[in-house]
C-alpha cells in the first residue's frame, strides 16, 4: 500500500489504519534530544564527538527519486533496529509512508519540521551533496545542529560522504563515539541502564549487540560554519520565507551560500553591496554569491572564486558574470556583516534569492535587502558552531587528515596534469 | 491625441482619420530599397559606403521609455525632412503614433515587420547599445542589412555610437557618401534627376539644400558579423520563435550572441556541445554563450571571455559558471557549426534561450538543439556581410582608426591603472 | 660632505671626524626598546596601541633615490627632535651619512642590522609600499615587530600609508597613544620623570612641547600577519640566506609573500607541493606564491588570486602561470605547513626564491625545499603577532574602519564601472 | 668513434677521414629544394599536399639527451634509405656525428644553418613539441617552410605529432602525396625518370620499393601561421639576435609566441603597448605574450588566455601577471602591427625576450622595442603561408577532422568533469 499524503486527512488515516508492524508514529512523542560534546584533540583540527549517553532518535534522510537509494535505506534502517536498542528512526513524511511497511517495527515522522531540532540526536543521509544540504536545511534556524553521518550511493560528493558499503562500521563508530572515555558510561556498561539528564531511563552502550570490545576510536567531526541570512523589505521589515521555522526565529542559515540572481530576466541585475556597514560597490551582474568556505567549491567555484579550506573562518563574496573587468572575489572575516540591496535602477524587476540551491518562492524587489552575517559562535561553549559532519577515516591512517587534499585531487581534479591518460 | 494601437481596428483609424499634417502612412507604399556598395580602401580596414543614388527610406529607431530621446528624435526627423528631398521617415508603430502629430509631414510605419528589409535604405538609432541590437533584430532574417547610423544621448556605448550633437554632420556624411566618386552621380548632379536601377525617378544629391561643395569624404563602415541561429526539437524539426520573419526564413541572426541559460531554475544545466559535427564536451553550467567578436565585450566578457577585435573572423564559445576548473573560452573559425543539445540528464527541465538579450518565449527542453553557424558570407559580392555600422570619424584624424582601441580604454577601462585618481 | 661607507674603516672615520652637531653615533649605546601593549576594543577589529612609557628610539626609513623624500625626512626628523624630549633618531647607514650634517643634533645608526630589533621602539617610513616592506624586512627574524607609522610622499600605497602632510598630527597621535588611559602615566604627567621597567630614567609624556590637552584618542593598529619561511637542502639542512639575522635564528618572516620562480630560465619550473604534510600536487608553472592576506593584493592578485581581508587568518597559495587549466588559488588556515620542493624533473636548474620582492642571492636547486608556516602566534599574550601598522584615521570618522574598503575602491579600482568618465 | 665537431678543423677531418659507409657530407652539395603545392579541398579546412616530383632531401631532427630517441631515429633513417631511392638524409651536426657510423650510407649536414631553407624538401622530427619548435626555428627567416612530419616517442604533444609506431605508413603517405593526382607524375610512373623544373634527373615515385597500388590519399596539411618579430633599439635600428639568418633577413618568425619578461628581476616590468600604430596601454606586469593561435595552448594558456583554433587568422596579446584587475587577453586580426616598448620607468633594467621558448642572449633595455606583425601572406599564391604540419589521419575516419577537438579533450583535459575517476 502506497499512501499519498496529500493533506492532513490522508495523513491521519496513515496513523490510524496502518497495522502496528508498519506503524508511523508522531515524532512529537519521542524524548528530547541529547546534545553531544565535541573535544579538541592535539593531533587534529577536527573535533572528537562524545555522547554523554547513547543517541536514541535518528533522523534518516534520503535522496528523492532514486529507487536504489530507497532499498539501501531500508537495509540500513533494519540494521540499526536489530543492533541498537532503544533507537527510534525518524523519516520525512513522504519517505515514512513509502517505506514503513517494509519494517516490523514502528517508525516516526512529523509534518511539523520545526519540532525536529528538539528531537533529533543525530542525522544520517543517503544520497549526495544535495541530500546533505537538504538535511542541513531542516536545521537552518537551529544553532546546534545534530551530527550528520552521510553516505553516498554512487560517486562520492564534496561534502565528505562515506561509501554506503561502510555503513555498519561507520554507524557503530558514531554511535559509540565517546563511550569509552566518559566515565559514567563505562559504569553504564555494567549497570546496563543509566539516568539521562532528563531523568528518563535509557539503554547504555552495552545494549549494542555483540561486538563491544573496549574503548573505540571516537568519531572525528568537521564543523562546517554557516552563514546567517535575513531578507528585509525597503522599510527594513523582515520578509518571511517559505521555511516556517524561519518565521519563528528570523534568520536562516546557509551551509553553502546565499545567491541573488537575475533568474529568467535576460537583463543585468544591479545590486548595491555594503560590507561592514560601508558601501563597497554597485554590482552590475547576473548575480552575487555570498559563500561559506564549504560553499567555496560549489557555485562560487564555478563563478571564479578561490577554494577555501573549511577551517578558515571567513566568507567569500563572488560576483556572477559581473559587467566589469575588475570585480575579483573577496574573502572576508566570517563575522563581517554584508548587505545586498536591490538598486532602484532595476526598474521594478524582481531578482531570485536562493539558499543552498533552493530558490525562495518570493524574489526580492527594488529596495529590498539580503543581509548576511557569520554564524553566531557560541563563545562560552567548548565547541564551535556550524554543521557537525562526521568525517570518514583518513585512508592514510593519519589522524589529522580532514580529507580535503584528497577531495581536491580525487573529486575536483585540481591541477589535473596535461597529456595523455 | 495619443493613439493606442491595440489591434488592427485602431490602426486603420489612424490611417484614415489623422489629418494630413500628421498622417501615418503604410510603409508598404514606399519604393523598394536601394542597396549600397561597400569598397575596400588602402588605408583602412573599414569599408567605404557608396550609394548608387541617394537613400530615400530612413528607418528611425529610438530607445523606449526615455522622453528626452523622443524630443531629440523629433528634432532629428524635422532636420532630415527640411534638408533632404524625397526622404521618407519610417518609425515603429508605437513611436509613429506617439510622435506623428509633431510633424507637418506624413510618416510611415508598418505592423508587418517583415516588409522592412525590402523597404529600408538606411537605419538611424537614438539610444544605446540595446537600441542598436533592437534595430539589428528587425533585420535578423535578412542577409543584407541596411547601414546603421547610431546616436547615443548620454554616455556612449560600445557599439560605436555618435554623440547626438553631431547628428547634422553625421547624417549628411552618410547620405552623401559616395556621391562624388561614382561617376553617374556626378552626372546626376547636373541633371538633378536620375534613373535608378528599378526605373523610378528620384532626386539626386543636388537636391540637398545648401552646402554641397564638391566631393565629400565617404562614410566608413564596419561590418559586424553575425551568427546564424536555429532551434530544433528532438526530432530535428525546426522550432519557430517569436519572430514572424523567422518562421518564413528559418534561421535568425545574432549580432552579439545566443545564450542558453538555466534561467530561474536554481540548478545546473547540462548541455552537450558539438563543434564542427564532433562531440566536444558536456557542459554542466549556468549556461553557454556563443558570441560574435562584437559580442565579446558583452555577456561573454562578464563570463570570462577574451576581447576579440570585430575584424577577426571568428566565434567565441564561453561557458557561464561552468562546474569545472578547466572550461576555458574557445575561439573558433567563424564558419564552424556548433550545436548545443540539452542532455537527457536535465530531467525534463526547460532552459531559456536568448538572442542579443531578448529571451525567446519558449525555452528548450530535453533533446532540443540550438544550432549555430557563422553568417553566410556572400562570396561573389565585393563586400562582406554582417551589420554595416557607420563609424564615427577618428578623433585623431587617422583614416584607419576603427575606434576599437579608444573604446577599450575609454569605455571598458581596460587595464585601468592602480593608484589614486 | 658625502661619506661613502664602504667597509668599517670609513665608517669609523665617520664616527670620529664628524663635528658634534652632525654626529653619527652607534645605535648600540641606546637604551633597550620599550614594548607597547595592544588592546582589543569593542568598536573595532583594530587594536589600540598603549605605550607603558613614551617611545624613545625611532627608526626612520626612507625610499632610495628620491631627493624629495630626503628633504621631507629632514623636515620630519627636525620636527620630532624639537617637539619630543629624549627621542633618539636612528637611520640606516647610507641615510645617516647622507643627512646627518643637516641636523644640529646627533643621529644613530648601525651596520649590525641585527641589533635594531633590540633597540627600536617604533619605526616610521617615508616612501611607498616597498619602503614598508623593507622596514618590515629588518625585523624579519623578530617576533615582536615595533609599531610602524608610514607616510607616502606621492600617491598612497596599499599598505595604509598616511599622507606626508599629516605627519605632525600622526606622529603625535602614535607617540601619545595610551598616555591618558594607563594610570601610571597620568601620574607620570605630574612627576615628569618615571621609572621604566628597566630602571632607566626617562621623560614622560608631559615632556611633549605644547599642546597636551587631556586624553587623546589612541592609535589604531592593524596586525598584518606574516609567513615564516625556511629554505632547506635536499638533506634537510637549513640553507642560510643573505640576511645575517636569519643565520642566527632560522626562519625569516614575509609580510607579503614568498615566491619561487623560474626566473630567467625560459622553461617551466616543476615544483612538488605538500600541504599539512600531505602531497597535494606537482605544479608545472612559472612559479608559486605563498602569500599572506596582506600580500593578496600584491603579486598574488596579478596571478589571479582572490583578495583577502587582512583579518582573515589564512595563507593563500597562488600558482604563477601554471601549465594546467585547473589550478585555482587555495586559501588555507594560517597555521598550515606548506612545503615547496624542487622536483628532480627540473634537470639541475636553479629557481629563484624571493621574499617580499627581494630575491635571495642563492636560488634553490633540485631536491631543495622552501618550507612555509604561519607566524607563531603568542597565545598567552593578549595581543596578536605580526607587523603592527598604525592605521590612518577613517575619513568617515567611524571608529571601526580599517580603510580596506576605501583602498579597494580608491587604489585597486575594484569593480570599476564601465562607461565614459 | 665519436667526433667532437668543435671548429672547422675537426669538421674537415670528419669529411675526409670517415670511411664511406659512415660518411658525413656537406649539405651544400645537395640539389635545391622542391617546393610542393597545397590544394584546398571541399571536405576539409586542411590543405592537401602535392609534390611536383618526389622529395629528395629530408631533414631529420631529434630531441636532445634522449637515447631511446636516437635509436628510433636510426631505425627510421635506415627504413627511408632502404625503401626510397634518391633520398638524402640531413642531420644537425651534433646528431650527424653521433649517428653516422650506424649507417652504411652517407648522411649530410652543415654548420651553416642558413643554407637549409634552400635545400630541404621536407622535415621530419622525433621528440615532442619542443622538437617541432626547434625545427621550425631553423626556418624562422624563411617564408616557405617545408612540410613537417613529426613523431612523438612517448606521450603525444599538442602540435599534432604522430605515434612513432606509425612511421612507415606516415612517411610513405607524405612522400607519395599528390603522386596519383598530378598527371605528369602518373606518366613518370611508367618512365621511371622525369625532368624536374630545374632540369635534374630524379627518380619518380615508381622508385618506391614495393607497394605502390594506384592513387593514394594525399597528406593533409595544417598551416600554422607565425608571427614576424623584430627587435629595435631606441633609435629605431634593428638589433640582431643570435640567429645568423636573422642578421641577413631581418625579422624572425615565431610559431608559438614572442615573450617579454622581467626574467630574474624580482620587480615589475613596465611596457608600453601600441596596437595598429596607436598607443593602447602601459602594461605593468611580469611580462607580455604575443601569441599565434598555435601558441594559444602554450604559455598564453598558462597566463589566462583563451584557446584559439589554429585556423582563426589572429594574434593574441596576453599579459603575464599584470598589476591590474582589468587586463583581459585581446584577440586581434593577424595582420595587426603591435609594438612593445620598454618604458623609461624601468630605470635601466633589461628585460628578457624569448621566441618559442628560446631566450635571446641579449635582452631589451629602456626605449627598445619589440615589433610584431602577422606573417606576410603570399596573396598571389594559391596556398597560405606558415608552418605546414602534416596532420595525422583522423581516428574517426572523417576527412575534415583536424584533431583539434580530440587534442582539447585528450591532452588539455578541457572541461574535465568533476567526480571520482
Ligand atoms: N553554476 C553552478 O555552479 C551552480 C551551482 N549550484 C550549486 O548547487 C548547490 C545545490 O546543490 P544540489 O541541490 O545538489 O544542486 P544540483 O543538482 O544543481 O547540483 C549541484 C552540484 O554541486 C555539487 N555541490 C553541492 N555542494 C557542494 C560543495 N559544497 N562543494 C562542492 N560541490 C558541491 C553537487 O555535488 C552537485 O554536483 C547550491 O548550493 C549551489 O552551490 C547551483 C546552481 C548553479
Ligand atoms: N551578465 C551579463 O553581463 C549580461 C549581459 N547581457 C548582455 O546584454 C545584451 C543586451 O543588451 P541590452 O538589451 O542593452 O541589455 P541590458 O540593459 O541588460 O544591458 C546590457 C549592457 O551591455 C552593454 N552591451 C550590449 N552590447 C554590448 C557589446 N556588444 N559590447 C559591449 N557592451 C555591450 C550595454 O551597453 C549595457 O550596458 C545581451 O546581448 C548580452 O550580451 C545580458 C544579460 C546578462
Ligand atoms: N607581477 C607582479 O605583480 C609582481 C609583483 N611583485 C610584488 O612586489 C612586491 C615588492 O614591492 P616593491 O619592492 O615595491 O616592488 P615593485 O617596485 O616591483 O612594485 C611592486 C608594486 O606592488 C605594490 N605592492 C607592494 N605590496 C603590496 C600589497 N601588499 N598590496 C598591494 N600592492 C602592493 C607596490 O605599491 C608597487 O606598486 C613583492 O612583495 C610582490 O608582491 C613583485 C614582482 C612581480
Ligand atoms: N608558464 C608557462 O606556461 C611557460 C610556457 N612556456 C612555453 O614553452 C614553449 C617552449 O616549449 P619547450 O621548448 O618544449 O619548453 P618546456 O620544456 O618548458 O615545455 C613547454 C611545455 O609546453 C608544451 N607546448 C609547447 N608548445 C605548445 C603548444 N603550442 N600548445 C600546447 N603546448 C605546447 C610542451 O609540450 C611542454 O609541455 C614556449 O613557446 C612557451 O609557449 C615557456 C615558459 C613558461
Amino acid at each position: 500500500m502506497i499512501l499519498r499524503l496529500r493533506g492532513n486527512r490522508v495523513w491521519r488515516r496513515a496513523f490510524s489504519t496502518t497495522p502496528r508492524r508498519a506503524e508511523i508514529q508522531d515524532a512529537e512523542v519521542l524524548q528530547d534530544r541529547i546534545i553531544p560534546r565535541y573535544q579538541r584533540t592535539a593531533t587534529s583540527d577536527l573535533l572528537s564527538l562524545q555522547w554523554p549517553s547513547p543517541p536514541r532518535n535518528i533522523l534518516m534522510i534520503k535522496k528523492d527519486y532514486a529507487p536504489a537509494v530507497t532499498e539501501s535505506l531500508i537495509e540500513y534502517a533494519k540494521h540499526i533496529h536489530s543492533n541498537y536498542d532503544n533507537v527510534s528512526l525518524i523519516f520525512e513524511p513522504r519517505v515514512a509512508s513509502e517505506i514503513h511497511e517494509s519494517f516490523p517495527f514502528p517508525v516516526y515522522t512529523t509534518t511539523k519540521t520545526s519540532i525536529l531540532p528538539k528531537k533529533v540526536d543525530m542525522v544520517t543521509t543517503l544520497g549526495g551533496d544535495g541530500t546533505i544540504l537538504h538535511a542541513s536545511s531542516i536545521f537552518s534556524t537551529t544553532l546546534y545542529v545534530p551530527p550528520i553521518l552521510s553516505f553516498s550511493m554512487g560517486t562520492l560528493g564534496f561534502l565528505g560522504e562515506w561509501k554506503f558499503a561502510e555503513y555498519k562500521r561507520a554507524f557503530r563508530e558514531v554511535y559509540m563515539s565517546g563511550a569509552a572515555v566518559s566515565s559514567p558510561l563505562i559504569e553504564a556498561e555494567t549497570h546496563r541502564h543509566i539516568q539521562t539528564e532528563t531523568g528518563d531511563i535509557v539503554t547504555g552502550w552495552s545494549g549494542v549487540r555483540g561486538k563491544f570490545m573496549g574503548p573505540t576510536r571516537t568519531s572525528k567531526v568537521l564543523f562546517r560554519h554557516r552563514l546567517k541570512v535575513g531578507v528585509f523589505d525597503s522599510d527594513g521589515n523582515r520578509v518571511i520565507g517559505d521555511n516556517t521555522a524561519e518565521s519563528a526565529r528570523g534568520d536562516v542559515h546557509a551551509m553553502n551560500e546565499v545567491v541573488i540572481h537575475r533568474g529568467k530576466e535576460a537583463h543585468l541585475a544591479i545590486i548595491e553591496v555594503f560590507v561592514g556597514g560601508r558601501f563597497l560597490t554597485e554590482a552590475v551582474a547576473d548575480g552575487m554569491i555570498i559563500s561559506t568556505p564549504t560553499g567555496s567549491t560549489a557555485y562560487s567555484l564555478s563563478s571564479g572564486g578561490s577554494i577555501i579550506h573549511p577551517l578558515v573562518s571567513s566568507l567569500m563574496m563572488t560576483p556572477i558574470c559581473p559587467r566589469s573587468l575588475s570585480f575579483r572575489p573577496l574573502v572576508l572575516p566570517a563575522n563581517t556583516p554584508i548587505t545586498l540591496r536591490l538598486s532602484e535602477k532595476n526598474r521594478g524587476r524582481e531578482l531570485e534569492v536562493s539558499i543552498d540551491g533552493r530558490r525562495r518562492s518570493h524574489g526580492v524587489g527594488v529596495g529590498m535587502e539580503v543581509r548576511v552575517d557569520g554564524e553566531d559562535i557560541d563563545k562560552g561553549n567548548e565547541w564551535g558552531s556550524g554543521v557537525p559532519c562526521v568525517m570518514r577515516g583518513a585512508k592514510s591512517g593519519r589522524e589529522e587528515d580532514d580529507g580535503w587534499v584528497g577531495g581536491l585531487n580525487g573529486l575536483l581534479k585540481f591541477n589535473y596534469p596535461f597529456g595523455e591518460e
